[in-house]
């Protein structure tokens, strides 16, 4: 088959040869030349306001629709895949996926790159999908988010050496572009608030457990709690707000409890104060309570909760410029986002023997 | 200029005239014929398992890119456009989007469509996005959330035809195809569960005051409250959960503070309890709560809260069998999706004198 498109002929009003209604058939029914009806659908001058409403008003009843194929000559848009995992934190922790993809699409969209999302159901359809779109060519780059320690996406754009961000730790990435919050740090200044105030059986209610980052925190932690003579007690499957809740209660209820827990989801934390509550432990006296990223209910909790805040409109961003930097053709691309200082509200105190 | 495609010359390897690197250029590199990159780049057979490697290599150290607009007439799929304003329930509500997202793309995907989504600063911007959009004829047909009550973006998408699923009542759809949660009945149910309990002051919480669905849940909830000879005490413009807090605060510290509150979002219901703690008021006892939308965090409040669960993924699920009716030519298109019964749990009790 050749296909002949010149730039006199409107590419969007090619013949597809599918059985789709054509600008011919438009043009029959509404009884006015092709170029009238190319006009008209195009917004172009040189037709009145009534013939190009009686126009689109038929082109629209006939169902007209523009070749696909043919109209994405016009444009070179750029554009970035992400195929989102159902279950993953997109899910679990929407609010702070939603400050990600905002950091991601406002930067991207402000050098005219388009994000495209995608929901698969696993890791293995994601990585099945990530290689339907590079043979495709879909696709400029691509982002992966929530990145496994044995991660079956990394080895598919690896193997075939399809441009990728990942947003993870190096170590994880394996080779692939990535960026990451330095979440290690970030942890680790949690450990030694907490050890500063005299705790040393340290709780950390985070997850799922087959996440990269997961095993980060848990180590970062530890060797902070540990450098001060204390001991973790992880819980690093906790991946929903209920398991989280469970954990929490299965720790303080222990016979040795920790005197302080951090949760690395908000809303973990916040209904943590809950299973306090219902134990009849009193927040910050009897147990100490950090949350891994801030948000309203955090602050709007009785009392307010203690806080790592975490960048992630900013890891978006670097995510989005590490993209950026791919295409330009740097390598290798690795980008580290800086964390702030916690925020000390109402939910940590001392040590009571 | 005239382009000429073949299929016996594989579309992603024309040069489109920029100064990025051709094939040409990468089988000069490598020492091989255009044909051995060609097969290599497509993961054809042919090629030796080391030759593919290093042609690969040598591709990505030239920083090759497949050419945007050829590549383009491989596929044909067919793409959904949904622009998120900033600051709209994606932003302040992302559990909810996230619900309602799962829901378009689930039934998107199942037919081979692409769902694309970009956020924008404002409606007037997406309004002009959708426009562009359309011009460029790079989707099939549109999607349009958090509709307004006066929405520049139906005006939009009216005014020049553009096939679009409107997630809103028809009445704010104003002749675009729609698709809504029937949440009139929902709001009507939940005042008659007050009423019944005696309540006849009744506050609600919602907003923000723009969206055409604020003003029919007021409409529904007030009604219902009357009929009862009761009175509704709304605050219609609390889009955050801040704004919840603050506004809930307000209604029970007036002089005629209602005895029971509804909060359209289920984080703020959750907030709401730390306010009336703060405030030394028994809930359920001194004052009764109930979530228009249930989450985990209702579900283990203290106590846990009394909700009208929200069919999110079904909307979203309507939202896109919506588009495919519109694509097949469907006309008009307008879904109700029914709602539940409410969830009664430990906030809500009857009205004490």
């Amino acid at each position: 088959m050749l296909r002949l498109v010149t730039s006199e002929t409107p590419p969007e009003f090619t013949h597809s040869g599918s059985k789709r209604p054509t600008i011919t058939d438009v043009a029959r029914a509404a009884g006015v030349s092709i170029a009238v009806v190319s006009y008209a659908l195009n917004g172009r001058p040189g037709v009145s306001a009534a013939t190009r409403d009686r126009v689109l008003r038929i082109a629209d009843e006939h169902g007209w629709r523009p070749n696909a194929a043919a109209r994405s000559l016009r444009t070179t848009t750029r554009s970035i895949g992400l195929a989102l995992v159902r279950g993953d934190s997109a899910t679990t922790h929407p609010a702070a996926f939603m400050e990600l993809l905002d950091g991601i699409q406002g930067t991207l969209a402000a050098k005219g790159l388009a994000l495209v999302l995608q929901v698969v159901e696993d890791h293995d359809a994601a990585a099945t999908l990530y290689r339907t779109w590079w043979a495709e060519r879909r696709f400029d780059a691509l982002l992966l988010t929530d990145v496994l320690v044995d991660d079956p996406r990394v080895e598919a754009l690896r193997s075939a050496r399809i441009p990728a961000v990942a947003l993870c730790h190096p170590g994880a990435a394996r080779g692939l572009a990535s960026v990451h919050l330095d979440e290690s740090e970030a942890y680790a200044r949690t450990g030694r608030l907490l050890t500063g105030l005299g705790h040393r059986r340290v709780g950390l209610v985070t997850g799922p457990e087959a996440l990269d980052s997961t095993a980060r925190r848990v180590s970062a932690l530890r060797a902070a709690v540990e450098e001060a003579g204390g001991a973790l007690v992880d819980a690093p499957d906790a991946a929903t707000q209920e398991d989280a809740a469970a954990a929490t209660r299965v720790m303080l209820t222990s016979e040795e409890a920790p005197s302080a827990v951090v949760l690395s989801s908000d809303l973990a934390a916040v209904t943590a104060l809950d299973v306090a509550r219902r134990l009849h432990r009193d927040v910050p006296w009897d147990v100490s309570i950090v949350a891994g990223r801030d948000a309203p209910g955090c602050r709007l909790a009785t009392p307010s909760v203690t806080t790592l805040p975490l960048p992630l409109t900013a890891l978006g961003e670097a995510a989005g410029n590490a993209v950026l930097d791919l295409l330009d053709g740097e390598r290798p691309v690795e980008r580290v986002v800086p964390v702030g200082a916690l925020t000390i509200r109402g939910t940590t105190a001392p040590f009571r023997r």
